[in-house]
């Protein structure tokens, strides 16, 4: 891996999940505050309108536009899937990108704390878990490495190597001191991390740490005309990272009735009940856990 | 008080209030889930296009929309305001109604809780906060009666008696069972509140309990561009109801500062961050504790 020297820090993919935005704000308005030798950092707001509009998105969800082929396709020209095409042009071209390293920073509903979510399972995205984990014990880590970075749809793919800093709870269109604080101290550790692996000066980390898969995502349920039948499960409601095993409940009908998981693995939910996964009517995903050796 | 016979239970006032949307909709399905004795009860879905598009509201918030002088001025055209038109002729009219009762069911994202929001501190409804607390003990009495319900902005203000039921914290957009199960109680606990304060009938309760009476609504910290500077203190997010003294600080600012409450009464903060608040720069509502003699 060559060395990183452009990074991009972008805020508002999506526009009601405030930390990033406010603290582009910030940033932006203090550049001195996110600097850092050897590096450097452009910050981007991606989707300005939809934070103007106070919703996630005004046309399509913007963080699902940037395969390849969406970002060469000139018939895909609502606002998302235009903006996403400038943003490509502004830090890419995805395959042959100008920035070597993308933080996309998100709010969601879930009770997921601080989680940073690595797209590749290379030495780079491994160790930066273990340098995260050792600033932030509370942090979680995901691994979304189920695709390769070319076929990734998120922003973040659109450079070598990128990472979404996910952090809840929050409601959409709040700003939560708490939640703000852990964005700024895990960038803050990212970018820390990139300037001491740029230099092979990283501190001493663990052999090995637990850190969680992505395997899927999964639908409320619904009747067969298609309409919502059920809720999250209270057992299973903020218990983001938790253990679910076969037979465990996992949702409440209306009706009362309860569904149990009958998957054959224990799975760790994750973005549980998240708001903006109604649209396509998501429950939560389902992860594995893992232990990531160095 | 004349008895209460026509009660109407309402929902969707707010379109991205889920709880209220979702048990009308078990409630109408099976209306004998919600029936009492010797009481006519109506389920109202009071802003359906707004849920259709998964906001608060269209055009201006509903429930701001039932004083005499606006439901009269057939100027106020827009969707919320002839929506509060048709729900004053269904339920209404405002100052002679053929309602007797009607119980509004909202959310807030908020660490509220099952509150009641009472609109009067008559024998009725001081009776009900005693009563639906004997029923449940984590429930909160708000008194919101600092005008008349003559002046009162809300849907519930149509009938001579009316409340409103305020649960959370739930995020705007997503249903949690246990605010819904808080909802359904609190429903069911005023219902049958309302069938023995009709015949006298009520079990023992106690002389007095404890309750909070509103008194302001403050403002997020702005610049003098009107543009926000600071975020609610993170020792007072989540922290609904808990004593507020002057010299505590309330909020952060982007730059680190802090500003401390200068009130000169012990406040009981409420509200506090509610999404819906950010429209209008606003922060929390404030109440002082009382109690209530029966």
């Amino acid at each position: 891996m060559t060395k990183i020297e452009n990074v991009a820090v972008v805020g508002g993919t999506h526009g009601n999940e405030f930390s990033g935005i406010y603290l582009l704000k910030k940033w932006q308005a203090s550049p001195q505050l996110l600097a850092k030798s050897n590096l450097t950092i452009n910050t981007l707001f991606a989707n300005p309108k939809s934070f103007e509009e106070n919703k996630r998105y005004i046309d399509c969800d913007l963080n699902r536009q940037f395969t390849l082929p969406d970002l060469v396709n000139n018939t895909l020209a609502n606002y998302e899937q235009s903006r996403a095409k400038v943003i490509n042009a502004e830090l890419g071209p995805k395959g042959g990108a100008k920035t070597d390293f993308i933080i996309d920073l998100h709010n969601t509903t879930s009770n997921m704390g601080p989680t940073l979510i690595l797209l590749k399972s290379d030495d780079f995205n491994k160790k930066m878990g273990a340098y995260v984990l050792s600033v932030m014990p509370q942090a979680i880590i995901v691994f979304e490495d189920q695709v390769s970075m070319h076929d990734h749809t998120f922003l973040a793919s659109i450079a070598d190597q990128g990472v979404i800093v996910e952090i809840g709870p929050q409601p959409q269109s709040v700003i939560r001191q708490d939640v703000l604080d852990w964005m700024d101290t895990m960038t803050h550790a990212i970018l820390d991390f990139v300037v001491m692996y740029n230099k092979s000066e990283l501190p001493a980390l663990p052999a090995s740490y637990t850190a969680y898969k992505y395997v899927e995502t999964i639908a409320l349920p619904q009747n067969q005309q298609g309409e919502r039948m059920g809720m999250v499960h209270k057992n299973v409601q903020d218990q983001d990272f938790k253990a679910l095993n076969k037979g465990d409940p996992i949702f409440t009908l209306f009706d009362g009735s309860e569904i149990t998981y009958q998957g054959d693995y224990q799975a760790y939910p994750h973005f549980i009940n998240e708001a903006a996964y109604y649209d396509n009517n998501l429950a939560m995903s389902l992860g594995e856990k893992i232990t990531v050796t160095l």
